[in-house]
């Protein structure tokens, strides 16, 4: 028999450079943290951005009794088109109108939202060049790019301004490596909502720069009163914009997996390469389950408003209601959000000089009240934590029962925030007046 | 405002190398194939690997009812972890029982049989690598693969030896670039099924040249009688094996997306690093629909074995049926299957001059007698054509009649041959006697 040309003469199996660039930054940060619950205490986990959780927001009968249909049918069995099912996609395309002029064929249905994500991010950019995210920002795009060598640079977000984009700072990050940039809106994690004015700014920068976007609205509709949601594509004359979304979030079915990313080009900017380059990347993993395919043109028709609504308000509530709790907690800043499912909270950790960051203070947090947050460095963001907004009322009113009291135990006092404040400096007045009401 | 560093000045959007590179090899060949079927036969397609086409083959009850049962329950909506909910994993590893021990911890679920094999390629082979994949296969390992800058090397079947793979071919191909070697058994588009012995031999060459084999046994238990189905991981002592499984075919759903990977590795090679990075990659993109996640521990145990039997049977005989009549078609040598759910039959081009290659013919079949089979230019392998077995039966038979009807009217007539053949002699006698029968 004859021996191949292989010198290696042991097992030595690596793993490639993708697997080993490839990390979920969440979860390796939590899994670093210190999180025993104080057992006195049930957990309440305001950490998983999943409104299914709890079990007190479920789909509507519509979209249940669509699936049961669906799989009464033999053709919701067999293999999808690559792209997805075109009585689906036109569905999408018709859900999708306020987005702007969207035809079938801008439709890809894909398995679940991040999977948009990835193809969005993988049609643009190669190995060497970057993308640049909002931070705080969520990190699926750091996971989804770092793998395949795309760099991920950050451009901020400014927390005094309902998280606005530093329209200053997103230029000058832009170089000729860019090759997308990344809008989240309505934000994760900041449960922020740009209006028409600053997505007509943004586009300003993308188009002087010929920089395409990639929009992630998942959380598009989860709009607060007084608020109004505009899809950034349907703003544009000319960036090209690839939009990432699905049911996952606004149909409280994430499990499920089922995503599309809708190509906008007024200017046919991506003819020459990328529509033809989406179209190859779908062939990798072919789109969602069919048997949810074949249930989509029903579910985004039938689903009837009220549905939505209720949802919302719902959670414009639990806004409110973590808001006002949580501003009496001292040392913390809730910064009210205006759509999406979050909060993000300000730590002032001046204020709490024995946890040497943010992720100490989460740490005893759970250890003594069973409160779980998600530190701000999950999204880039020190000295924040962000809290989920879905869990039942009740719960999140005893979490911010529990915070509150926590900040209380922990916080300096005042005397001795006074020395610090001497020695240092790093305390401004306003922090002190706002925030140090001791309540004990 | 601040400008950013770009000189770039007019829209110039590129796809990466990553898009540009991923191509899906059947559907650009038979996109380029010209397949108006002729308006006077209805069309019979026995190119697609969809044994859910024809609506002849469904998945039992009991799938049908677990899924019923679990879309009811709020568990079976939210977002499941990346590697799958233990339950689902508990369940393959008891179902995979047979490939060797196999634990929860060494399943991952992912969104088809093609994410099970993407998961294995790209934690194993880095850019400038190459795989080894068997000539004629399914290439699905070639689309995965080339996009990332992974070479696929191809090794050969012997169509002689009911499609064994030809040692000595596969040893040379090995070279220090070699990342893994991928085992299609049953095969797609053989339609062979290796035996104990034959596998042991497949398993030294990996050892003696340390290479990790990707088993790709999506077609696991299509096993007609008198022969038996090995998974090639029960039989290995050393070579790590990562085996690509799922519902799809079995259970008549692969539209469901529904596959899993599962790591052999009895010597401990994989901890070093692919563990963890197979952890990591499933991050990128979360795991199949969490709403048949649910269902599969039912699904799994609740399929009565008779159903497996029926299919089986049915599937058996359909290729004896195609067997017994294509044999009577000048020019074609049909290869009896072992299993699977495909034959492949070559076609001697050489009784057919007219037609330049085997993509001329199936046109021709199409346009004349509205039969489409896959030509073998699509697993590589010129001069064949891959028919599927699951059409129902009066189809299968009608499609049959078709195809001897069509090499009857374009096979070169015996006078005409026996100048050709002293002509060039590129016809061996033995071809002429077994098929040269001209029934008109």
């Amino acid at each position: 028999m004859s021996q191949g040309s292989r010198s290696i003469q042991t097992w030595d199996v690596r793993s490639s450079a993708l697997a080993r660039n490839t990390h979920n930054l969440i979860r390796d940060i939590v899994e670093n943290l210190q999180v025993e619950p104080n057992p006195n205490k049930p957990m309440i986990a305001l950490s998983v951005g999943d409104p299914t959780t709890f079990g007190n927001l479920n789909p509507p009968e519509q979209v249940l009794q669509a699936v049961r249909e669906s799989l009464e049918w033999h053709t919701s069995r067999g293999y999808g088109p690559a792209k997805g099912h075109q009585e689906a996609r036109i569905a999408v395309a018709e859900y999708c109108a306020h987005q702007g002029e969207v035809c079938p064929d801008d439709v890809i249905l894909c398995s679940g939202c991040s999977h948009a994500i990835e193809l969005a991010i993988t049609v643009l950019a190669d190995s060497g060049q970057n993308v640049l995210m909002p931070r705080p920002g969520f990190m699926i795009y750091k996971t989804l790019g770092e793998g395949l060598g795309i760099r991920i640079k950050f451009y901020n977000l400014l927390p005094d301004q309902q998280w606005k984009v530093d329209l200053e700072d997103l230029e000058s990050q832009i170089d000729d490596d860019t090759a997308a940039i990344v809008i989240i809106n309505p934000s994760n994690p900041c449960g922020s909502v740009f209006n028409k004015e600053h997505l007509c700014e943004i586009l300003e920068v993308a188009s002087r720069n010929h920089v395409p976007i990639i929009a992630d609205e998942i959380y598009e509709h989860f709009v607060f009163s007084n608020n109004e949601f505009h899809s950034i594509s349907s703003l544009s004359k000319d960036v090209p914009i690839l939009t990432c979304g699905g049911l996952t979030k606004r149909f409280l079915v994430p499990g499920w997996r089922i995503g599309w990313l809708i190509i906008h080009d007024r200017q046919n900017i991506l003819e020459k390469e990328v529509r033809k380059g989406l179209s190859n990347l779908s062939n990798r993993i072919l789109g969602p389950s069919t048997l949810i395919q074949r249930a989509l043109p029903t579910i985004l028709k039938n689903t009837p408003q009220s549905f939505f609504d209720d949802v919302l308000l719902f959670i414009e509530n639990q806004a409110k209601l973590a808001y006002e709790e949580l501003r009496r907690a001292p040392g913390l800043r809730p910064i009210m959000p205006q759509g999406a499912m979050y909060m993000m909270i300000e730590i002032k950790m001046a204020m709490f000089p024995k946890f040497k960051n943010e992720l100490k203070f989460v740490e005893r947090l759970v250890s003594e009240q069973s409160v779980f947050c998600l530190p701000g460095q999950c999204f880039e963001y020190p000295n924040f934590m962000r809290i989920v907004l879905t869990v039942p009322e009740a719960i999140l009113r005893e979490a911010c029962h529990r915070i509150i009291v926590f900040c209380n135990e922990h916080i300096i006092r005042r005397e001795k925030l006074v020395d610090i404040e001497n020695d240092t400096t790093v305390l401004p007045d306003q922090v002190i007046h706002e925030n140090c009401v001791i309540q004990t």
